[in-house]
């Protein structure tokens, strides 16, 4: 089974909107930094360092999907916990739940590629095969 | 056939991140205006004035996914055309395409609540039945 | 002397820009959660809790300024430092100052009131006299 | 006299917080918007294609300060007019008002330099000279 990594986040007032909760852009902001949390935990390093190296940039995402299970609000502190689900050839499925203690408030999926820049500009990119080094780092 | 909206948008800077790319959770953000934007334009007040009236926030989300189909920076002017594809008792499910010109840049889609407050602290909210006055403007 | 909060953070991805670094529009959110967690620090309710009970919303501000040292980028551990630098009558004056280690990035400067709402809609706000109780409680 | 931009924007409902009103970090974020605007209607080509050429990869702020004369909410138009207020050798001063109508909502000042990257990780960056052909372009 591989890594499942935690990220601790106190929510703050500008994350929440009108209704006076968290708006739900917010869980895909925090799942995306939870997702670069989790590399970094399994020592992949910063993706400026990989791009002078192997010229990757990142993990864009090709699809995100999240449910939102309950409200939430400033001054709550929250986990996000992330695992990568599945690793295929070109693309990788990672998973987030974030909770308040024992309350589920969203859980999320993301599929995501390795890239690498393939034109200055327009700035385009193209995915890559998933780095075997990378896929042992972290625990496959 | 119901009302179909279009949101349009210039990207700024800061809507981009160090892949100097649209960072994917502001198309959250957009899908987000761009469906209260339609209900603006089929006539629907602000959620602060239904608030005051039949108690209604707004429409928050059960459920959000987006497919990024083209990266797009800053300086570009998109599109966001969003509709109801489908109304149930309980809830509706909102479609989004981003478009750079003939580009498809993100397709989205929302499943939303009509939903009152239930308390005020801790800010519980409870989905209301779909209002059919609401579904008649949005041209259902 | 009053009361010295820290904040800590880590930069995320989505928080740096195209030129790879913090966008500085995120100290100014980051000054304004540090500012709400020293008074967390303090013991002062949520703004939820004031509101229901002396019907104070917050601690809206009149101006905000911020002078930029340093550059920063993502993964990298913060701190803000937090004190109230001097009360008035009907307004307070913030200072932050946010530095990784010894390098001083950002350092801010806040104007605020204690503000209660005047009306609904449009949502008119009123600054009232600073409360005694919660400058007492910041330890001035 | 220099050239004064207007830059028009609706505020949406992911803009305000739960005061209701815009967040107070956002007019950073559009007097930034409005201040790359600025260049791209005096003819300045993006900082993508800048970076290429001279190698400027923008305008960082030296130093932000804003003041908030009334509150705003979602559903509202805005206007932004930009204007230089002085050159310097190596910095200039841009000012921002943000109207709704005839009310001011906002007065902002930056200070900017020209950079270029020293570096590319740590992403260090340098301050130039204001070039002479851009300031030219700002009808200055």
């Amino acid at each position: 089974m591989g890594y499942h990594h935690i990220h601790r986040y106190r929510i703050a007032f500008v994350d929440c909107d009108p209704a006076q909760i968290v708006h739900f852009s917010n869980y895909f902001r925090w799942f995306d930094t939870a997702s670069r949390e989790f590399f970094t935990a399994c020592g992949v390093p910063s993706w400026r360092d990989t791009e002078r190296g192997s010229g990757l940039i990142g993990t864009p995402l090709v699809d995100a999907q999240a449910s939102f299970r309950n409200p939430a609000t400033y001054g709550e502190d929250i986990e996000i916990e992330s695992w990568v689900d599945r690793w295929s050839g070109k693309s990788f499925v990672m998973r987030h739940v974030a909770r308040r203690g024992d309350t589920v408030l969203a859980e999320g999926r993301e599929v995501r590629v390795f890239a690498v820049r393939d034109s200055v500009d327009p700035p385009v990119i193209r995915a890559v095969a998933v780095p075997a080094g990378i896929r042992a780092m972290c625990g496959d």
